[in-house]
């Protein structure tokens, strides 16, 4: 075996598809001392996350929490949760994590109905409305907010009316919108919703904030089969991070990943969430005008365009790969390839969080045309 | 909504079931600057990351590396890889995490057998192989090497020994075991083993290293049937954890948790494996004799006690959760309440990783012996 010494990082700035650049605060926070995953002051702890994950989340949903896993667990969580074998569930697909969500559904044994658009496009509407009057018994209509694949910000409020005009529950992908654009649970009648700590949060990477609806509540308390997950299981979990003084032991909370993810809601609750949308768009228009100016063209409509994460056409004869290396190495500027269909045709600069601010756009933007010209 | 502000630990010196105390170097760690998850940097971070942990767990596995989520996670990825429908599942219990074994086999829709042993006692080997004997398919093999609910050390080898014997797989829960006592996962023929970042690694909590023989990994590629786990599917994760320098995205690593992993995974290297296991047999040595010192016994058996985890009778008239509540209150130090059949009935102090030493061990004993009298 080689010698290994301490992993000593270099300090990139992070404007990718996530993780984004982690406010300094959060990191410090990261590193105080660990308590017990029962101690009373780490309860207390618990109990003032979910009220700032309330706020964050713009619900007074009771069962709002983070899953001690990355958003891939917090989607997981939703599904096994929500479907059992034999559900029908209408997945919207323009992107990556919609096709991620069909694995889910199949994998707890349900029915994906599969409503496709095209990459780059926001889910359509219509299509979405008639597949719902053609099958009667849809148990879910699920899509994704903010497609981190595509850079497309699909109509959470009128797809949540659609669902609850069909008698549905949604389960929504806000892994890259929450703190970035409007969301507002309760007001759009969200069923089921999980996040990730690295996006607009700015917090590291690991952790998975989810909330879920009475109605979703009721759904869970009543299934006819088990939760196939015992670690996802959300009739256990409540007995940990539910109301009361006195909590079940269920697994080991990541003490310390918790403390991030505190710092990182008060930081948003002390800007006020809509404060952060704005300087979200702000960033955004500042950055599209410069890439313009660059010559560079975005790949989604700006009708729709989510601004935390702006999806640019590769030019023709551009080598995509060296690009991002040159930006990395030269610079210690990171900025996302595309992934899947997307792949070797955009990148994804992403402005979300503590990295949306004047001096990463203005070094995102000097850097790029370093190396391109 | 109530005020908020930055949460400020306490100084707890952490002689409970884990998390132990953290060591500094560790929280050091973990506060560097966050790179991205497919950063070439923390791609080779995560082969060095590999390479340590199998050290830590003797074995050449190729299929090494950290789940990136806690120990019950870990449980979890071994099962629902390994476990398809119908399969029987021999699970020993004699404490919580076996049963919590037997929820898993469940739930993934396998039969398990069940062997109990009391608790504080040893899984019986004779029990163990007349089941085998009668039972002609059994596929699975499985049991916790030191529970941490009793204090109990299983004896692994043999229990290893009679899988192969009898042609099941073994998985072993080593949570509590992995640096803190002998644990040899190629020398006993394990073929699927999982830990916990936080208990004699000395790590914060939230991650679950596991370990797969080749023959485990030959199970899992030629199953019938998928894993029902989208994010703890092994098939998905090598594609990101696998050799070769193209890594597929799957999820977000919890990149500044694994700093801090890979940093506790080089202190154990430092001081050597089996130095460490000594160290851990030495403390416990003379925890003991002071315990017994001030009237205290302990509750398992001297032959098959955990060094790491020592379960002492809590006396006839004392307050159980007065005490706890006075030690930490008091003298901010945590120890471990009894869970399942031994709440209320003992106390639980770990001497694990970082916090088995003279220091902790000599503020334990004075606390304690001020607060008994």
């Amino acid at each position: 075996m080689q010698t290994h010494s301490t992993f000593l990082p270099p300090e990139r700035t992070l404007m990718g598809p996530g993780p984004s650049d982690v406010n300094p605060r959060i990191l410090n926070a990261i590193a105080r001392p660990t308590v017990g995953h029962l101690d009373p002051l780490f309860i207390e702890l618990m109990d003032a996350t979910k009220q700032l994950l309330q706020y964050a989340f713009k619900t007074e949903n009771a069962l709002t929490m983070p899953i001690s896993a990355p958003g891939s667990a917090g989607m997981e969580a939703c599904f096994v949760n929500l479907v059992e074998p034999g559900d029908k569930v209408l997945v919207c697909i323009n992107g990556v994590f919609g096709n991620r969500m069909v694995e889910n559904v199949e994998r707890c044994g349900g029915q994906a109905i599969v409503i496709k658009n095209d990459w780059g496009k926001q889910t359509d509407l219509n299509a979405v409305e008639d597949a719902l009057k053609k099958e009667a018994d849809i148990k879910v209509l699920a899509f994704v907010h903010a497609e981190t694949s595509t850079g497309v910000r699909n109509d959470a409020k009128r797809l949540c009316e659609l669902a609850k005009q069909y008698d549905c529950l949604s389960i929504v992908d806000a892994v890259t919108s929450l703190g970035g654009i409007e969301l507002d649970v309760d007001g759009w009648g969200i069923d089921a919703i999980y996040s990730g700590s690295q996006k607009c949060l700015s917090c590291v990477p690991g952790i998975s904030p989810v909330s879920f609806s009475d109605r979703a509540v009721h759904v869970i308390q009543n299934r006819k089969t088990k939760v196939q997950s015992w670690f996802l299981d959300m009739n256990l979990i409540v007995g940990y991070w539910g109301k009361g003084a006195k909590r079940a032991y269920h697994h080991t909370a990541p003490v310390n990943s918790m403390y991030a993810f505190y710092e990182a809601l008060l930081i948003l609750k002390e800007e006020g969430l809509e404060n952060a949308w704005q300087r979200h768009q702000t960033g955004h228009n500042e950055l599209v005008a410069g890439l313009e100016g660059l010559g560079l063209s975005l790949a989604v409509d700006a009708e729709y365009r989510l601004p935390q994460l702006n999806v640019v056409n590769i030019p023709d004869g551009v080598n995509d790969a060296e690009v991002r290396a040159r930006l990395l190495n030269d610079f210690n500027l990171e900025i996302g390839a595309g992934l899947g269909e997307f792949a070797g045709k955009v990148w994804r600069i992403g402005l979300m969080g503590y990295a949306c601010k004047p001096r990463n756009i203005d070094h995102c933007l000097t850097s790029l045309q370093k190396v391109l010209k």
